[in-house]
């Protein structure tokens, strides 16, 4: 039996580009930082082993391994296989979360099969109608935290509503944050703006009346950071945080190959390498981190794909973090 | 009577954020630019003439004034507006093209009203339901048509379809390209992505098979220009085009901020500033000039709220190559 501040937390260590190598690593990395974490790594436990075999003992004791024969890859269909494959390492952590084996799961694996295993294995919340992934974005004013980013492709107004109403405890309650002020996103910050679904979202959110809402959000807005949480269905924000990454590593590799042509910027590159790593930083929408799947009765946290060892720890903390903070229930309570 | 190949455009004088002066400006620099160009401006005859006067009495000579008495702001109701405000500038503009008496007509003002009197002054060409702007984006390895970017908020699949075929149409007679590669924009390459519409209007434009269509397109794609045509809704499109404005807005602050705080930044973006002053002129998603309102039956090109001289000369020449292609025609004939 656990401590009664230990946390102990299921991570998926087949799922995502660089597993099991950076899983694994990472899940050690997590239980050095955090003294309070227990880790069950799923998955082929050979691989794992191997993986396993520079860490030291005294981190070892508090990560095990279960073997899970199948792994759901990144192309799959995600309901398909969450049903089908019993023995995946997705979906052995998400029953780990069900029976209360573990207190909260991590994967970076097929997001589809993240969602559809949140709501067929681990369970949806009563009052939730679907599921959402939220996002903490780099933004120049204050980080904003977008909800959803890809769980609920297309939603009714209702869902954009319980969408704003989890990110407004998930903000408070997580990040810290004080009243944060909610916003739609739409195509312009008029009234007149939005879609039928948008507008009857906002209608929705004004007459319910227990939220700090402040209208529409566009598109421009979102980088400068307007509002704490923008909320939107699960297309939008998925394109959206695509592009983001998209722009970004387009820069980067255009500067790259710009400056290779030319002695005098490789010069001034190097004069100005801390502000443009600063900017990069700053602006790295691959570093969000962990992104909670909130709606569901478990802790279930989905790290970015291409992950390597310090999104894994990221995503670890950030799971470790909403256990403490009984953000399940605090959602479960206030609905 | 205009000779056999001038050409006429209707301009409206008080359309955006810097109108009348860069609307004035601009109007005379294309004159200057293309001598078979004859424009009207419409709108408060006073102001226009007081920014002309600095114009060479050969260039006003091809520059008629056409008073009008009202204008359509920035925030009101656009098919109200159009409806109601028979003397506004961009009434007046898209009379004359219905009329004949203009070949096509730009305005940098409200979206909402270009693209309801699109339909309501112009009128639809037979056989398009709704109406599609595109707009051309930067990106890496080929430039990229995106349609729609915000003329028709939410589609049906069948607009979706037929915005692939007027894309199509733009791309190869007035972007010159052969067989443009036409996707879908979508939340995820593989095939089950996407939502009912999405997938409805792949199975659309698969089974007409007049297109060299190549499947979905995902948000971090857009950048690196994986296709030459990117079909999507108007509320997505609009979201998409206004975040990439504000990242390179936002960087480009970032960027000024941070170097101001260091002697060796500064050096090093002396020494930089060719490069980065050639990457932002590359991804600035303002700079992409003029968009076409395609499915209307007359040439009507909507430039940038925030539009400068040199964008208006842009919206005008885009407008100037639709009337010499005779694209609305050909838009006409392929349905």
């Amino acid at each position: 039996m656990n401590k009664d501040n230990n946390k102990i937390i299921a991570v998926d260590a087949m799922g995502g580009d660089n597993a099991p190598r950076a899983v694994c690593l990472g899940a050690a990395e997590a239980c050095r930082k955090f003294d309070d974490l227990s880790i069950i790594l799923t998955g082929n436990a050979e691989l794992i082993n191997l993986e396993l075999e520079s860490v030291s003992s005294e981190i070892k004791k508090r990560i095990s391994v279960v073997h899970a024969e199948e792994v759901i890859s990144m192309d799959e269909h995600p309901a398909m296989a969450i049903r089908k494959k019993h023995k995946s390492s997705l979906r052995l952590a998400m029953e780990m979360v069900r029976s209360g084996e573990a207190q909260g799961c991590v994967s970076a694996g097929n997001t589809g099969a993240i969602v559809a295993g949140g709501l067929l294995i681990v369970g949806r919340i009563k009052g939730i109608d679907r599921p959402a992934l939220g996002a903490y974005l780099p933004t120049i004013e204050r980080p904003s935290f977008m909800i959803d980013v890809g769980a609920t492709v297309r939603c009714k107004p209702e869902n954009l509503y319980q969408f704003a109403l989890m990110g407004n405890i998930y903000s408070r309650k997580i990040l810290k944050v004080k009243e944060p002020e909610i916003k739609l996103l739409s195509n312009g910050t008029e009234d007149i703006k939005g879609d039928e679904c948008v507008l009857a979202a906002r209608e929705l959110i004004i007459k319910n009346n227990n939220l700090n809402f402040q209208g529409y959000t566009e598109g421009n807005d979102i980088v400068w950071g307007r509002s704490d949480i923008i909320v939107c269905d699960g297309f939008m924000g998925n394109v959206a945080l695509k592009f983001g990454e998209g722009i970004m590593q387009g820069l980067k590799s255009l500067l790259s190959t710009e400056v290779k042509k030319s002695v005098t910027a490789q010069a001034g590159m190097l004069l100005m390498s801390g502000v443009v790593k600063r900017l990069w930083t700053r602006f790295n929408y691959e570093k969000y981190g962990g992104t909670p799947l909130l709606g569901v009765q478990g802790v279930v946290i989905k790290a970015h794909g291409r992950s390597k060892e310090p999104a894994i720890v990221n995503a670890i903390a950030v799971a470790r973090d909403f256990i403490a903070e009984r953000g399940v229930e605090l959602i479960s309570n206030e609905l």
